[in-house]
């Protein structure tokens, strides 16, 4: 006879299949799918999206729930138990008719979305993002928050998180990178970027982002790499199969280049979570300001260092030789580190990437407390960049429209992908303590030892730990922006030759 | 207020795109997912699967069925109902379990024969197609017959089908197969086929196909092309998403070619039911028979036919200079109508091929009757291709192997491929009726009469007429093999010089 807890975990992993099949429906719209299939994936998004959650917020979760229960120093139980619990309370006062509203609109939206950035025409996309918000604020009504509705909505992509909490943060973060960025703008010692911007065929830089991966760890028996307007990863069958996407931009190598291994670092987190517990909470990631760590670690803190590219640097310039031959790695290593203010997040340097996130924090929690209104938008958001990062820009698909996020009612996820820049740096410095040869390891193009080291410390532990426990159990302090400025303090010290502070 | 037949529609829609779902699971298996993703894709499919069947055969479904009728005059409503309940009464006692196990073992069962073949060792496939045939051992018992199991199964694809009678059919067929193909084998005249094992590169017959797909009218933003082991075509989103599969042999032209155009027929059907009854029996084929009409007409009576090549020769040519400068637009006719007896189903002429049918429908039976054993089937298979072909295969991969369908379970659909063969050449003749300038339409390069006509006659009807009324409302007579066995006499007659027969 199966416990209480087996068929509690039944269920749980029914739930997660009904998501994968979700993510599925979700990778080929944006991979595969034709034009003229989105009306019926639509309804079929929906269909799956009510049955996921109406199997979750049952009367047998509900019983079974309330009757499971783990055996003494049983952590995986226990932790499947609480997070199914946290899940459920969640979902339970959340209509399943407005699940699958919220699902098929977003799949419309998503389409919406994509020909108006085509177009650059806000207006055109308005209409889906005005019901979109007005869906996702009965969902925070009905989940229920302290102090603003907008915490209930982050609290889906990182538990326990409170916008109140996270301005605090942010403030402290602003002051000091815009601080750190007044001292390299002032700096007169300027690395050379262009020579990203040079030709790179996009056939050979599909086969540098292969590379880049296998040399990663990534295991292709088990995902696989594709091409979509807007990066991502996602986990169709636990992980054993967990996919990734790239855009190549001939002129900009470092968009396919980093974006792959951005999403790498994403996967290589999917493909470490313990496959005997697939689809239950001890198989799943702490949090997305975590799983950013991952793919933010493997970026900048491996991708963008020099021990990296004094390994990959020759295999590189054999690629691109009319691209590259003039260049020293040491140029490519300045290339790669430069800062300024730009308008597209996702090829933002690493420290003014954090600027870009705080204008979506401040602006989603606006549009949440109603001090926004869907048609000031555009406005507000040119006003706001130009404000943070001195730069108007020209047009919307520069602008509010070049994020996918609100398309899919994501609001409330952006916060985690500044977290996750600060999670990276905690997590980095903790593995060169614990590590010590691991520069000389990445410089001779062995990447195990840290792929190793994270699988022990974080991806094993699936949702065992909250995202601060974590942190605090594996570098010994609790979530700090030190070592992240620390860091860049040090880089750009070296890349901008910048005169030391008084 | 919905009607009932509105409700009850609403079901049907919803165990569609259940199905829909299904196809994507199983398109993504065969063309995208990684090796190690299938165990977690066998639960899915299993789930989704389980759900379709679970909707079909709810009481609700019961109680609207009871309930629900078709206004006088109301063919598409009348329609939907009679088939609806045809689909309910062969469900209802087959046990959702059943269904469940059969989705989950046919997943797995896939990847094990795709691995088998590889090897081409039987016995690695043996006990997951010993499971499958018990299996369906149990639905054909559930669902009833009234002269042998194996009928129960061929009425899931063509409806109605008794194997008696089609063995009776296939008698005829034979006879007069074997009678042609030895006129033919007798012939002093012998065409060079050995110009379509040339060099053609895999990239240019991509172009090719895509310029085929779309010269015969695939509508590409409603559909995709993609390679797989096995080819296909597959409904994902209604006629707004419709998926072909192709394989490419570098040394084999009419392998790429010929699948394309083949999936292409299929994929025309499905672009053209009615949109507007997408997901219910309106908006579905009439059967598999009546399917493999449609691919089987663009493939051997359009495709291999002197007008097409009349008007696609020139650029066949400049698409493949090497292979193809000698050739004379005669030459390449004779070779892509060449006859004799060949291992591979899907590459056999169109004269032999059924005589694969035949060897697959009796071992078939054979299996569900008893007779034959799991064991027994690769010396059974070698067998019966010597005695009707007169060769014998040297391996499994290329006997009893070499087909995907006992992996999928799909037992009973074979002899749906010899039927449409013979629809195939009753429409076309009916077609040449109607269209007097049909042959100079095909030979200037104009399909678009043929497909409207197609349309018109078939795609627009959906499930409204069984295979048999449709065939007899079309062309005037019943089902008959005449216009088969005529039209390749007149072919081979020219290919093969064949003398009259007295």
């Amino acid at each position: 006879m199966p416990t209480d807890y087996e068929k509690l975990m039944d269920v749980v992993r029914e739930v997660g299949r009904f998501r994968a099949i979700g993510e599925l429906l979700d990778w080929d719209q944006e991979t595969q799918m034709p034009p003229k299939g989105v009306t019926a994936r639509a309804d079929q998004s929906a269909l799956i999206a009510g049955l996921a959650h109406q199997r979750l917020v049952s009367d047998e979760t509900r019983a079974l729930l309330e009757r499971a229960s783990a055996d003494d120093g049983d952590f995986a139980a226990a932790t499947n138990i609480r997070e199914t619990r946290r899940a459920f309370d969640r979902a339970v006062n959340v209509p399943t008719n407005l699940v699958r509203t919220i699902a098929k609109t977003s799949i419309l939206a998503k389409d919406a979305w994509a020909k108006a950035r085509d177009s650059s025409a806000f207006a055109e996309f308005a209409p889906s993002l005005g019901q979109l918000i007005a869906l996702k604020k009965q969902v925070a009504d009905h989940i229920g928050f302290k102090t603003e509705p907008y915490d209930a909505l982050m609290d889906e992509y990182e538990p326990g998180a409170q916008a109140a909490e996270i301005a605090t943060l942010f403030d402290d973060l602003q002051a000091q990178t815009v601080a750190l960025l007044g001292r390299i703008q002032n700096a007169t010692h300027r690395p050379d970027a262009s020579i990203l911007a040079r030709d790179f065929p996009v056939g050979r830089q599909e086969t540098l982002s292969r590379r880049m991966a296998e040399a990663m760890g990534f295991d292709f028996d088990a995902g696989r790499a594709d091409v979509s307007t807007h990066p991502f990863c996602t986990t169709i069958g636990g992980s054993g199969d967990v996919r990734i996407t790239t855009r190549y931009d001939e002129h900009f190598l470092s968009s396919g280049l980093f974006g792959t291994m951005h999403e790498t670092g994403h996967a290589l987190y999917e493909q470490g979570l313990p496959a005997e517990h697939a689809f239950t909470p001890m198989g799943d990631a702490v949090s997305l300001g975590f799983h950013e760590s991952q793919s933010r670690l493997w970026e900048n803190l491996v991708g963008r260092g020099r021990a990296f590219w004094s390994h990959h640097w020759q295999g590189l310039r054999e690629l691109f030789p009319e691209a590259l031959s003039d260049v020293s790695p040491d140029d490519f290593y300045r290339a790669i580190n430069t800062v300024g203010p730009s308008l597209v997040r996702v090829e933002a340097d690493e420290l003014t990437y954090n600027l870009h996130i705080i204008l979506r924090f401040e602006m989603e929690r606006a549009m949440f407390d109603g001090s926004l209104c869907v048609a000031d938008i555009p406005e507000a958001w040119n006003d706001r960049m130009e404000a943070l990062l001195g730069i108007r820009p020209p047009n919307d698909r520069e602008g509010c429209l070049q994020d996918i996020h609100w398309s899919l009612g994501a609001f409330g996820y952006f916060a985690t992908y500044a977290l996750g820049n600060l999670f990276a740096a905690q997590l980095f410095t903790q593995a060169e303590k614990d590590l010590p040869d691991l520069d000389n390891q990445i410089a001779a193009g062995h990447n195990a030892e840290l792929l190793s080291w994270l699988r022990r410390k974080i991806h094993c532990h699936g949702q065992r730990f909250s995202a601060n426990d974590l942190i605090e159990r594996v570098t010994g302090e609790p979530p700090s922006m030190k070592p992240f400025m620390v860091n860049l303090t040090a880089k750009y010290t070296d890349v901008y030759q910048l005169a030391p502070t008084p």
